[in-house]
């Protein structure tokens, strides 16, 4: 590939990346093209105070954190994680096609005192403030919100004056009871499966699932209610949970996201509406919000 | 939960089934309250000899087939199990948030001599017309389709001339190579991530999972690429693939799906779509394709 879709560094609008373009390129806008031309500046290093490093038996799962959309939570998960808190602690659910979670299984009304320094209660994040906030809009259908795009590298929704991250598969939430405020970090769920969207804006979503993710996706269903396991025996124990600045620079993961403010990311989701891969027959033409890839990796 | 919901066995329309009708029950249109109320002529007994019984080392997937928009492959498939094609291969591939495959690990092109009575080329059957189907129309925004709905107990969409089962998850389609008619049923996946609706009308769809999705959704991801297994240590074998009218009767499950196009569907769309349980603070009032549940049940 070569700089063929930019030939003078120019963006594309939106209006090129039609199906049209095939006539003007020796080869379709596909996402492997698209992603074999990004420049180097189309990526951006996560910084490490930004991941989240959730150290299982069998593997590392790595959450990018959102202090966009929910800077008192993750302050209040980074106040835990400096505390130890998840540390021996576990896997509690898994719920097939909904959400994986974890946290203290001897959960009870009396943790508060295991909190140490976290709030125990928190004023909920479901949404914040629209303004401020540049979102690479997706044109498309959405059954759930007026608007869905993209905001520093994860899926979101707004409306005229409110936006929120949406659950799309690998996102990360904050698990509350039914008051508003009952949320603080200590119990933390990934969805798994279908975008459970009816979710959005009831719930703090804090993050996404950078790497490893199938770590919990392929954990064993909980044989409880919802998922939950019914025994120390079915749970997978938490060995830690760090945030990168918290752990000596040879334990981190150099990881740097595709820019979603980029014309290289408005190309992807372009490649991957219309599917020009030979093997398609019927390209869709369309796309959904939770359809188009979010590319992380290790730095080069 | 009483007759509330339909005091004189009339159906509910649409315009029914809004927050207003709050007002006038006892209680809140819910999910539990309308699975409660569900009269045994809401659900059907599905035929044996629709559902494919996948028997893997480590437990029973069932799948039920949609002869109404895969005649052609379902046979095929048939047939395939009535010679045991399907013991002893194995599960080919588990790709994160995508699919898991199953059939013929040595799989290459001079496959058809084992094939026997089957097809080794099928027509594609990637969509059917639309006439002489019932659909139970979804209102609700689409990325991918004009119109989607549930046919038979399966999702779908349907534009002017045609409908097609969709990409929802525990759906199972035809794996294919390049050409439209190499697909033939030797070769089955199911989605186990986001709905992949792109691959809507590409591939012929032949059922859903409806009993053990999480033998196959927590299956190890495969190392190589697009999820496929390296080596035959990663794989998962293949007991047996047989309809239930191939097998001894102790052996098989009687399941009943929730019919669709009755009134007890159409209420658990709204229920499902409304959220009126305490724990919603922020109700979405909308809900997508492959967010409504499509009950099945061990007969009572």
């Amino acid at each position: 590939m070569t700089g063929r879709l930019h030939p003078s560094g120019t963006v594309l609008g939106a209006v090129l990346l039609s199906a049209a373009i095939v006539a003007w390129s020796d080869e379709p806008l596909t996402m492997a093209g698209v992603m074999e031309a990004a420049a180097p500046t189309d990526w951006r290093r996560i910084d490490q105070a930004d991941l989240m490093y959730v150290d299982l038996p069998h593997g590392r799962v790595v959450i990018e954190v959102a202090p966009a959309f929910a800077p008192m939570h993750v302050a209040n998960v980074r106040t835990l994680t400096s505390q130890k808190y998840f540390d021996g602690l576990a896997v509690l659910r898994s719920q097939d096609n909904y959400v994986v979670q974890w946290g203290d299984p001897d959960a009870d009304e009396d943790d508060a005192r295991r909190f140490g320094a976290a709030a125990a209660n928190l004023a909920p994040e479901f949404f914040r403030a629209a303004s401020g906030l540049e979102m690479t809009v997706l044109d498309s259908a959405d059954a759930y919100a007026d608007s869905v795009g993209y905001v520093q590298g994860f899926p979101a929704g707004r409306d005229e004056g409110r936006a929120w991250l949406t659950h799309c598969y690998g996102m990360v939430g904050v698990a509350r009871g039914s008051a508003a405020d009952s949320g603080n970090g200590a119990q933390l769920y990934v969805v798994i499966g279908h975008a459970p969207r009816h979710l959005d804006r009831n719930v703090t979503m804090l993050g996404r699932v950078v790497h490893g993710m199938q770590q919990l996706s392929t954990l064993p269903r909980g044989s409880g209610s919802l998922g939950f396991y019914e025994s120390g025996e079915e749970r997978t124990s938490i060995v830690s949970v760090r945030f990168g600045d918290q752990i000596p620079a040879a334990d981190r993961l150099a990881l740097e996201a595709l820019r979603t403010d980029t014309a290289t990311f408005s190309d992807l989701i372009e490649a991957r509406r219309t599917r020009l891969e030979d093997w398609f027959i019927d390209p869709a033409g369309h796309i959904g919000l939770c359809n188009v890839p979010l590319p992380v990796r290790v730095a080069p």
